[in-house]
This record gives structure tokens, C-alpha cells and sequence, in this order.
């Protein structure tokens, strides 16, 4: 059985989503992940445990999205040294800057590492993710390094039309 | 000796100058508060303990300014079900937009009263704990009263040059 | 007949379906409310007395939701010391943020505890006006703890597909 | 002695330094007028007796001044069908973005003609006030024709350096 | 054959969706209109031209309405003293703000009456024209009032399922 | 006598000291320009007439920087082909968000090249004038090569305290 | 053959929908061009290359859309004196605000002639290279004119119901 | 001789002001970096090169400041894959808007892990590089845990007066 060495963790199912994307990513670059739900206001003792245990379960990196007034990410970084990446989810009314500004604007002390608003941002948590993992495992380093030259392989030379 | 029944938080000294109006009013309107730092992210059980603790201390109300990304508010919402108000503190680069969104756009469930960006905003948050207070306190009641009725009596009928 | 604690007023008969989850989430929490249409624009002296009777009619908490230049929230706090919860109604072109500013924005003196835009604030306004409510009702009390607890208890551990 | 046909209203004595420049232009351009502080919030009776006697008192045209949550202009549209003129004043967190919203989005049924924010919307309220007065005052309407042609010919060719 | 009165211009024909409340808010009120298509940048000599007879032509009121970079209602404003009233349309990508903007900002000179964005905006601009028009004739005064208080009237007590 | 090839415009003197810096640039390529105040509204005329005579004149750019309801650039696009590059100048308020979308959202068939907000976009409406009349003029093109090989060789390796 | 002048270059393949706008209009009037995909991140040394040899190859405007963080306009700019014209393509979350802060606020030195967001800006992307181009082509001068008069010509008097 | 494991690198002298707090924080941490200017427009090249070596020189991470259309951290990314930490820095008209979409809106790929903007952005930059650095440097994670604590025992419990 593999431990997983990043946690995608959202603050609610509905963001499941948007992190999805993180998850498959992450698939394809070959890196063992778990999916939790933590919420930052619904169940706080759940960040709690979770951001106090990340060092010692071997966790890596955590790759947090919420929408609104998103404090898991944030709060997560309060408790743990473990990089923590944010993903602001897209929201109704504000189009997701709320959820930016309330991961962004940490103060002094507590980094979250913030990724685009929705899709792009999750699949982009996982490639820093990936990018923090490889500084220490060369086989990552080279799928990353493939993943990233079969992208830019894959762009045509001219526009088509549909 | 009295025992507090506002709690007024914040989370740096920098958001005193503009937390000081809640405590101004507070005292103008003879109401027993106290004054705390209670950052979310570098003294996070702390703001456990308070929030665990508000409602078998006898907090009735609790005020919290916060700046940037704005957690403290929030984050004391899901610990207790005393009301939270909200203050915005203004921030250099977004003018306390960030403030608010963190405070304001909170998911179903965890409710904060949030108040205007800044000075006015945090002496409203006294005069809304004055109010939810004079619920069940008709002295206050009617200080509250006289309060609101000396702030029309002062406003002269036309303007004044300097 | 029970008497209304609570009163949900709104500015006109489109803020009804963002408005009637407060009216949801109160019955849930067992608190006796009165839904109302009161125009600030369009019925200003029925403001008048709502705000005027207030006291005496035995309201302890008015919510009030309101779109675009959003005045009923504020001019209700003008007229009575009873506490005002104010939700932003989304809007077309401005997506609420007018609604937002038009009720967060208000004076040294009277304050409206701002609720997020839209659905989740109109919920969440029930649950101030609970929360407030509790301070003197032991069994509102009870079931708001226990409405909170089995918000919690109903997080799964891990985001499903749908 | 002269009746005024134009009323300038404001929410407080700090919008007098704004809303000073409507009363300078009504000056120049020989259209009587009153200046008053009518505050939305902290005398709403005020207001009311305000709309409800202005078209009794001749009034022809209302410039209405206020700043952040600013319910003044739009509320008075509410109480008469004399013209109001908004004016936004400027704002410290949100530069008046606030004031502008608050009067601009007023729902069908009651218009306020809103300029700029701050001083060159008090100016321009003036003119705007002018030139409705000028449809039936032809001597007004030379007045104003003149000061227009005055402002275009006051124009130079070429900047100049200070 | 009646003579116009108000002119309603708007800057295209994908205007005119946004533009006809205006109108068929004049129809109620009994308000002679006509209806036309000047555009700033493609039809610039109509402006002129239009902007330049309007007194002579006997237009008391013009609404404008434009979307985008909207110089039509602030470049008739600087050609004609007939008061200029604007309505922001809705855009894609800004939703109107940039529409409001454009003509909301305008100089010391040149006051455009600026009304909400959309249709809300374009009804209220056909009110605040019969608002002006009422000032010296009592007839449609008397109609106004009547819409008003129509409108106050029509506003049931209490919020209704659909 | 040079026949100045650049325009320089802009709606008021006001506008001179950000406008300035694109005719120290043009001084620094040796591009000759005149400089003129063409405003929009309290000037159409001129505008009008400068416009109708840009390419007889010989005219190859111009460059027209305004603020607030900056509807210079655009009439101007509108009047003349050739080719205008518009300056938003920097505003109190809106801190030329007004300016830059008056300029920016022109609709289909009538550009202005926008540059940033401020001096900047002063400078680079100088640049860009120099790099669209290189390509008719090689001593031009081969100044304005030796203009970006200098700004690159300015930067030094590493940042320095003051 | 015909030898291209204008070159029109996108970031991604989704962007073509919106820079067909400019083909369409390049196309009506007679101006030759190419298309490609040239994505700033993913194939930067495309962009280097294109960049490099665009005097060489007789490239006289360059049309570049992108969108979200929008570095291919400006990075364009960087690697040539070819005048590069930028489109914000409009993005999900943020409107296009991301893609035109993105292009728009160039440093000194590196201009880039910004258009509106979307469709409209492309096709005026090409009508502004038109007009660049007709500087030195006295023929395209004469269909640049008279797309202008058609477009202008085409402009009815009044609005009509669909 | 110590090699750098961490790159400091800005778009320009201006913004070292901001940046200083990155190499304070790494000081204080005792991680070896260097300071470099790289400016994405202005020395492609060097840009180029810098991440052409990345991997080959040993640099672990990336801090990367910039302003305005803040192409560096972005372009840096697309050129290495050595994790990228974006700071924004505060702009004059845009208060560093500008600069954080053009450094978050990274398309899927290519992410930039983005911090606050301006100086609280650019310390915890720095922290987040040796939180990276930390995953592997048992002493480093040990002085940054070190750090945090004393952080968080910094805080006084209650507010000061000055």
C-alpha cells in the first residue's frame, strides 16, 4: 500500500469539482495523493488534527481549495509547516475573488502558495505539487519533465477551425 | 469587579487604532467589555480557547476586526454560537476589500455580522452589541436610545465653512 | 397565536426566493417570524411604522434583504434600536456588489450586520437572529448547538462523485 | 427677499467642502438656492417633511450630496417627484465607489440623476440643475449658454509647462 | 401632429432592447418621443447636427443611451444645453460598468444625468424626463403622482410563493 | 521647417505632465510632433476640424491622452484613419479605471491603440508611434533599435540599496 | 504567393473563435496575413523565433490574443519593434480583466496597442493594422475609407423591433 | 563558498524595496540565495538563460517579483521546472491588481505559486521557499519551526496604546 505524499483536502463536496482536476493530474504524474474533506468552519477539529499530524503521516505537500470566505487554506498553513498550495474555487456572486482575496492576502508568517481561480488553478496545484516533489526524486523530475514537453508538443502550428 | 460581556479581538496591535472606536463607544454607552489579540494564524488555539470558552465565560457579544486575509471572525463563528461582528480592517494595497470578503462571504452555517471597512465600522460594532445587549437590558436600552437621539439633536441645519 | 420575534422584511416580491431560506432556516430552529414586503422607495411610510412599532410590536431581530441601492436595511436602522440584519440580494449587472455596498457602507450610528450575497446570507441572517435570540432562551440555545453539531456530523471524510 | 428654486442637501457637515462647488456654480450662473443638511440616517424626519413639502415650496430641482452607504438622494426621490440630483462624495476605503453605487442603482419607478464622484459632479449638478431650470427661463438659459461658450473659449491651443 | 419633446438616442440598434422601456414608459406617462439612432463614432455629423438643433427643434429632454466606451450621452451634452439624461447598457465582458463610466465621469462643463445600468435605468430615465416636464406642466404632473402612487399602491403586504 | 508627423493631444492642460513624457520620448528619437488641448466637450469643433484635417495634414499618428470620461481618443478614431494611440490619464477616484475603459471599449470599426494608465503609457504611446513610423523609415527603425538596445544594456545584474 | 504582413498569433487554440474576428476583417479588406498558434508558456522558443525574424520576414503589424495571465503581446513587443497590437480574450472568472491588465500595463519601453476585450476588439485589431498599414498603401488607404463610409452608411434612422 | 539554492530575482530595480523582505526572511533562516535583476521585456534573454540553468545550477526555488504586466514569474515558469513563487508588487494606478492577475492567471501548466501583494508577499515568499527547502533539511525545518514559535509567542494578549 502507497502513502500518500500530498493530501488534496476542500472544504466542502461541492468543490470536488474543481479539485478533481488536481487528482488527475496528479494520476498522471505518477504521485500518491489522498482526498479529504475538511472545513475550516464546519468541522475545525478536523483541520486541527489534520494540519498537527501532516509532518508525522509523511505528507509532503497539501493542496487546499474552499470558495468564500476560504480559510482552510490559510489555516492549514497555521498549523503546519508543510507547503501549503491554495485553489480559489470559482463562486456565484463574486466570480471566486473572494475566495483570492481571502487566500492570497495572508499575513507575514503564514505563505499559502495561490493558484489560479478554479479548473486551471487545481490542475496547476498538482504540477507544483510536482515541482516541489521532484526537487527530491529524479524519476518525478523526469515524468514532469516529459509531461511538460509532451505539452508543448502538442500545440499545433496553426488555429482550426471546429 | 465587572465582568466583561463584549469581548473585543483583533487580530495584530496594528488593527487597534481602528478597533479603539468599538471600545470608545462601548465605554460611552457603559458597557463591560474586554480587549484581546487573538490572531488566527500565529496563536490558533488561542482563538480555540476563546471560542470554546465565550459562552461559559458570559460573553454575550464578541467583536472581531481583522485585516487582509481576514480568518479571525470567521473562524471564531464555527467555534461558538455567541453573534460575531465583524470589522474590515482597511488594508494598504486592496483598501480592506480583502478584509471584507473574508469576513463577509461566509457559507451557510456560521454567520458574522460584519460592519463597514475601518473606524466607522468598528464603532458600529459596538452600537449593534449595544443593541443586541438592550435586548434584555432596558438601562442599556435606554442609553442606547438616548445615544441615537443626541447623535440626531447634533446635526445643525445647514453647513458651516470652516 | 405565536408572536413574530423576528420579522423578514424585503424591498419587493423578487427578493422572495433568496429571502425565503431565512424563512426556512427559522422554521427549522423553531423561532415565530413575520415575512413582509416594506419598499423603501415604494412604501417609505411603511417603513416608517415598521421601524417606529418595532419595539412595542415585540420584534427582536428585523432581517431585511434588498438589491441594487439597497436602502431598506439602513433606513430600518434608522428609524429602531432593534438589531438589523441586512442580506444583499444578487443582482444582474453589479452581481450584488451595489446591494452589498449600498447596505454595508453605512454611518457612525447605525449599524446593519452585513450577511453575505445572496442564499447563503439570507440562511445565514436566520442563524444571527437565532444566535441572538439564544442569548436569552435556553432552549433556542439547545437547538441551535444542536443544529450546528449535526451541520458538522454531516461531513463526509472524502469528496464522492456524483 | 428671493426663494430659492434649487435645494442642496447633504447627509453630513463633512460634504459640505464637495458640495460647496454646486452652490459656487449656482452662484456664477444667478439661480437662488438653499443649502441644508439632511441627514438620511440620523434625522430621517427631516427628510420626509424635506420631500413632502417641496414642490409646495416651489422647489424646482434637488441636488442631494452623500457619501458610503448614501440613501439620502435616493430616498428623497422616494418622497417627491421634484428632480434629484446625486452627487457621490468621495470615500476613504473605497473612493467613493460605494456613495455611487448607493444612489446610481436606484430600481424603476425612482430616478436619480447621478455625476460624478466628488467635486466635479457637485459642479456639474449645479449645471445639470441650470439647465433644467433654463427649459423655462430664457434669461437663465443666455446665462448658461454664455458660461458654456466662456468655458470653450478659455481653452488654450497648446499646453503649457508650470 | 404632435411635437416631440423628449428624444430618445441610442447608439445602435442592439441598444434598443435596453431603450424601448424608456419609450414605452413615456407612452404610460403621455410623453410626445421620438426615437432615434445617432451614433457617436459612425454617425458623428448626426450628433452634431442633432445636438445643434435641439433647442431650435424644441427638445426639453434627451435620454441617450450607449454601451462600452459610451461618448454618445456626454458628446451631446457638449452640444447642446437641453439637459442630457444616460443610460448605461449592459455589456458582455463589463458588464456596463465600462458603459457607466463613460458616461458617468464626465468634466466641469458637462453634467449627463446618469441613471442605473440597464433596463432599470432606461424606465427611470423616461421618469426623470416627465419628472422635468412636470415643473411647468401641471397636467402631467398630475400623472406622475398618479404613476407613483400606482406603483406604491401596488405593492402587496407579504411575499407570495409562485 | 519640420512637419511635425505626430500629433500630441489631449483634453486638458491638466493632462500636460502625464502627456509630457511621450514628447520627451519623441524628442529622444527625433520624431518631430506638435502639441495641442483638443478636449471632447468643451472644444467639439476643434476636434472636429482636427480630426477632418489629419491626413491632408500629414498626420501619421496620433497620440490623445484624456481622463475620466475620456472620450478624446475615440471621437478622434472617429473622425480621421489615421492611426490614434490613446493615453488613460490617472484620475482621483477611480485612479483612471474611467479613463482606461472610455479609451479601451471602443466598439467594432473605430481602434484606439490603449496604452497603460499614467506616464508609462504616455512614454509607450511615444514607442509605439516611432515603431509604426519605422517601417516606412529606416533611420527611424534604426534609432529606435539603438533606443531598446540601450534600455536593455541599462539593466544591471543585480538590485543595489539606495 | 502572397506574402504575408500581418501576422495574427494567439496564445491557445480556444482563442481562435475570438481572433477570426481579425481574419474576417483583414479578409474584407484586402490584407494578407497569417495565422498561427504561438503559446508564451508552452512554446516560448516559437515565440523567440517569431519574435526574431519578424522584420526579416516583412511582418508589418502583429495581431496577439490571449487571455487569463496574457504574456504573449507583450513578450512579443520584447523580441521585435514590429508594432504589436494585443486582444484580451475574455476569461471565465475574471471577464478578461486578467487578460487586459495583462497586456495592457507594459513597462516603459515595450508597448503594446491594447483593444477591447473580445470579438470586438479583434476585428479592431485588424482595422487599427489596416489603418497602419494604409500609411504607406495608398490602395488599402482607399478600401480602409470606404469600409469606414459603408459601416457609417449602414447606420439606419431609427430603432426597429426585431 | 556557499551555492544559492534559492533565486531572488525582480523585473527591476524599483522593486527591490519589495524583495528586500525575501533575502531578510532567508538571512534570518540562514538559506543561501542570490539577488538578480531579470527583466522579462527588457533582458528576454537573461530570462532565458536563468531558466534554461536553473536545474543545472542547483536552484531548488525561485522567487520571482514583479509589477504591472508582470510577465517574469509566469515566463520564468514556462522555462524551468524548479518550483516558481510569484510576489506582486504594488503598482500606482492599479494598487498591484495588475500585477497579481498577470502572475495568478497562469494557464494550466505552467504554475506560479502566488503570494500577497507587495511586502508581506514577498517575506512570506521566503518562507514558503524554505518550507520547500525544509522537506528535505531536517536543521532547516527545525530553525523554521523555531521561527514560527517565537512568531506566535510574539503575541502580546492584549492591544497597547502607542
Amino acid at each position: 500500500m502507497t502513502t500518500p505524499v500530498v493530501g488534496i483536502i476542500m472544504g466542502s463536496q461541492s468543490d470536488w469539482p474543481t479539485m478533481k482536476e488536481a487528482a488527475v493530474l496528479l494520476d498522471e504524474l505518477g504521485v500518491d495523493y489522498e482526498t479529504k474533506i475538511v472545513s475550516a468552519h464546519r468541522t475545525p477539529d478536523r483541520l486541527w488534527n489534520y494540519g498537527k499530524s501532516a509532518v508525522d503521516r509523511g505528507l509532503q505537500v497539501i493542496i487546499a481549495g474552499a470558495g468564500g470566505a476560504a480559510h482552510l487554506p490559510g489555516m492549514m498553513a497555521s498549523k503546519t509547516r508543510v507547503p501549503v498550495i491554495g485553489v480559489p474555487v470559482q463562486t456565484r456572486a463574486l466570480s471566486g475573488v473572494d475566495s483570492l482575496y481571502s487566500i492570497l492576502q495572508m499575513p507575514r508568517g503564514f505563505p499559502v502558495a495561490t493558484m489560479a481561480i478554479g479548473s486551471a488553478g487545481a490542475a496547476n496545484a498538482a504540477l507544483m505539487a510536482a515541482g516541489i516533489l521532484a526537487l527530491s526524486d529524479d524519476a518525478l523530475a523526469g515524468r514532469l519533465d516529459g509531461w511538460r514537453a509532451a505539452l508543448s508538443a502538442s500545440i499545433p502550428e496553426e488555429p482550426a477551425d471546429d
